[in-house]
């Protein structure tokens, strides 16, 4: 059973098949985040804080932290800021972290500070990638997150992808790293520009899983880019890869309707034990929703006598369905 | 590809592995509710009406209409009512019709009436009903629900749940049906009783639809029997039903969260082309839920900049997952 195993100095997670998905809060991150940018770079860390405490709260069971501030000479001012957030973060909260940068420099300088047994992010199938990260999560015997791209960009061909997430599993295990150690990115497009996004990366997912392997991730909301609640979209895309194998995203834990869908998920893939998490975060649920079309009063009554043991056509086989 | 073709007097539907997922509304069912029984059973069928009304606003590709009022006597009381509740609904309604029923007379009655191609539920392993069903499927040229039970019950064994759907389409075909007009049920079981229970059916489902080329139903809300929050477990169950394969449901679709999830499965799932009918839907949609960890005010920003054709790490390959 392929296990990928993460730590913070005082907590390890298991990813795997039969583990509940590991949700990597992606907040903090200044990428596209201006205000964020401005104030690491001015050493005000206030919304890094925030971002941690709330993901964790919201039930993130990792961190992923990225300093990249800048396009411009990032070299020079990335590694010493990815080391002090990193610092910051694992000084706050217990969960594993996961190192997140374009920067060599940077990603082996939070390699040096990290405690536990972080996720490096990312390597791709570049051979100038493929040579700088894979040496280094050697050195320091850490997972990575392997990106199915490489120098000739994202394939629009999923048979494509595979083959660059092969090549980088093949390369890894030449610098001594296990396929257990190496988590695909299969890549997700967004589904309102290519339609075939969904069904392309449910695919990759099961060759990922059954071919090499492997653990998976991917950046989750990219799925529901330019559509109209997006909300919507994530939650049902989440039970989608989690059925189709997928064991981690990057994503914001800050999202009730994103939640709801990995705990349910947890629940329905049997990762949930009976329905532990679950009971223990919905117990006392007060749905907000109703609106035009809420069922009427009778619902109750007919839900409780409609499921049961034996699976909800009890009371007369071969007649009704269980109504609610 | 299986293609199985229900139809109203006026409107054909195809459900199929390429086709909308099939919403088959169950609100007309007096089982379990008792004072729906009360009334059809006094000739009143205003919450009938309303029921149909509400649940082909609601989106139902289909109505299952049920008659069994009571558990005495059925065979005198139920074909007459069945008539008569038929008539009443497609007078009213456009959608294509499952004439449900445990009482053998009672559907054949209800087919003497129908108008297009109902669907008929059901027909189950057990011999008897068999000899009973088939024979009436065959005779009028209509598909049939098969579930995947028999004389021993519902056994806990997907492999022996499987043989009997096996047998049910092979016994069919001797009668001359075709395995695309076979919808199977391979039983949906609570999954806060048996934690395998998702796991079970995804695995059924997918044999279902490679091994026999068969369409699957449910009655999808069983699922959740006996826990909080029930919709929520619907709603994640059912992206991932579909994603396995299964192309019905006898569901309730009053029920918008459930709804939503069927509506962005259909996106995921390639069957909602150019995602017209979530845009149609949700476009000028207003979240209701916020909470204490909503996300900041810099969110929209954000992902404006991570998204995108290239996949949402475009901005700088091998860096920040895009933030939402």
């Amino acid at each position: 059973m392929t296990r990928t195993i993460v730590a913070s100095a005082t907590k390890e997670i298991i990813v795997g098949f039969d583990q509940p998905f590991c949700v990597i809060g992606e907040r903090i991150n200044p990428t596209g985040r201006k205000k964020l940018a401005a104030e690491m770079q001015a050493g005000n860390f206030d919304t890094v804080i925030k971002d941690a405490l709330e993901q964790v709260a919201a039930g993130a069971t990792m961190l992923d932290v990225n300093a990249g501030v800048t396009s411009v000479n990032p070299n020079e001012t990335e590694p010493g800021l990815l080391v002090q957030t990193m610092e910051i973060v694992q000084g706050l909260v217990d969960v594993p972290l996961a190192i997140d940068s374009s920067v060599t420099a940077a990603i082996e300088a939070a390699l040096k500070v990290a405690k536990g047994r972080p996720l490096v992010n990312s390597v791709t199938g570049e051979e100038e990638k493929l040579e700088a990260i894979l040496p280094l999560c050697a050195k320091y015997n850490v997972p990575v997150v392997a990106i199915s791209n490489d120098e000739t960009g994202i394939s629009q061909d999923p048979d494509v992808r595979f083959a660059v997430a092969k090549k980088i599993v093949e390369r890894a295990m030449d610098y001594g790293i296990k396929p257990h150690d190496i988590v695909v990115d299969p890549l997700v497009m967004p589904i309102g520009a290519i339609g075939s996004a969904g069904l392309q990366v449910f695919a990759l997912i099961r060759r990922l899983r059954e071919e090499l392997k492997v653990n998976t991730t991917c950046g989750l909301s990219n799925i529901s880019f330019g559509l109209p609640h997006r909300h919507g979209i994530n939650a049902g895309f989440i039970p989608m890869v989690i059925g189709a194998g997928m064991t981690s995203a990057i994503m914001n834990p800050c999202r009730p309707q994103e939640m709801e869908a990995v705990r349910a998920a947890n629940v329905l893939n049997g990762t949930d034990e009976n329905c532990y998490n679950w009971i223990k975060t919905y117990r006392d649920y007060k749905p907000a929703e109703g609106g035009a079309h809420a069922a009427p009063a009778a619902a109750p009554a007919s839900a409780a006598a409609g499921g049961g043991r034996r699976g909800g056509r009890a009371a007369r086989v071969g007649g009704g369905a269980a109504t609610e």
